[in-house]
C-alpha cells in the first residue's frame, strides 16, 4: 500500500516480519538454498537464466556458486522488509536497485517469474518459522516482497 | 520415458495412477477447482489468459466457467495418466491435441506455465490421497504429465 508515494507498512507487520527475520537470519544460507530450490522445483526452466547454472552437470542445489548468490537474494528480500517502514521505501544494501533492473531485464525475467519466486519465499519463511506462521504474517512478508518487486521493475522499465 | 517412440509407462506406475484415480474421480469438480486455485496462487498473472477471467469481477474461484473448465483439464491429465501404458500414447477424449496445440499457442504457454500446472497437479493429488501418496506416485503422475505436455508442445510447434 501507498500513500502519496511513501510505502505504509503498518507497525504489526513490521514487527511480524522483524520478530521472524531474528529468527532465520542465522539460517540465512541454508534457507536461501531452500528457496531456490523450491523455485526450481515449482519452475526448472528458471534454472536456464542463471550462467553458472546453465551449462553445469551438477544438480543445481550442490553447485557451489547457488549458496552464496541465493542467500544474498533471500538477505536482500528480508532486509528490505524489516527496513520498509523506518525507511518508507525499499532499500537494498549489497547492490543497488538500478543494477537489479539491468540484470533481471536482461534475463527476460517475468511477471510469473517473480510470482513464482514470491510463493517459494512465504513457503521457505512458513516452513522456517512454523510457530510464528499465521495469515497475517504472509500478507506482511507478501507485500514487503511486492514492494521490492515494484521497485526493481520501475528499474527494467527505466533500463529497456 | 520412450523407447522407439512408444511410450514406456511400467505396470506400477500405471497401478498408481489407476488407483489415485479411482478415488479423485467423484471429486474432479473439486479438485480440478483446487489445481486451478493452487495455479492462480503461484503465478496470479496466469488468470490473465482465461478470457472468462481476464475483465471478471469476480473472483476466480467464484467465476461459475471456471469450475466446468477445470474440472475438464483435472479430468483430462488423469484419464490421459491411466490410459497411457495401455494405449502407449497420450490420449485426450473431450477435445484433440490438435486444438489444445493451437490453443496453447494462441494464449502464449510457455514451459514455466505448462510447469506450475505441473507442481499444483501434484500438489492438489498429494492433499487428494494422502495415503496413498508416496515419490513414487509423484514420479508416476510427473511423468504421466510430462508426456501429456510433450503431445500438446508437438502440436504448438506445428501450428506455430
Amino acid at each position: 500500500m501507498e500513500s502519496e508515494g511513501k510505502i505504509v507498512f503498518t507497525e504489526e507487520q513490521e514487527a511480524l516480519v522483524v520478530k521472524s527475520w531474528s529468527v532465520m537470519k542465522k539460517n540465512s544460507a541454508e534457507l536461501g538454498l531452500k528457496l531456490f530450490i523450491k523455485i526450481f522445483e515449482i519452475a526448472p526452466t528458471t534454472k536456464k537464466m542463471f550462467s553458472f547454472l546453465r551449462d553445469s552437470p551438477i544438480p543445481a542445489e550442490q553447485n557451489p556458486k547457488l549458496k552464496p548468490h541465493a542467500m544474498s537474494v533471500f538477505v536482500m528480500c528480508c532486509e528490505s522488509a524489516v527496513q520498509l517502514r523506518k525507511t518508507g521505501k525499499v532499500t537494498v544494501r549489497e547492490t543497488t536497485l538500478k543494477r537489479l533492473g539491468a540484470s533481471h531485464s536482461k534475463y527476460g525475467v517475468v511477471d510469473e517469474h517473480f510470482e513464482v519466486a514470491k510463493y517459494a519465499l512465504l513457503e521457505t519463511i512458513k516452513e522456517a518459522v512454523p510457530e510464528m506462521w499465521s495469515p497475517e504474517m504472509k500478507v506482511a512478508w507478501g507485500q514487503a516482497y511486492d514492494h521490492l518487486v515494484a521497485a526493481i521493475k520501475a528499474e527494467m522499465n527505466l533500463s529497456n
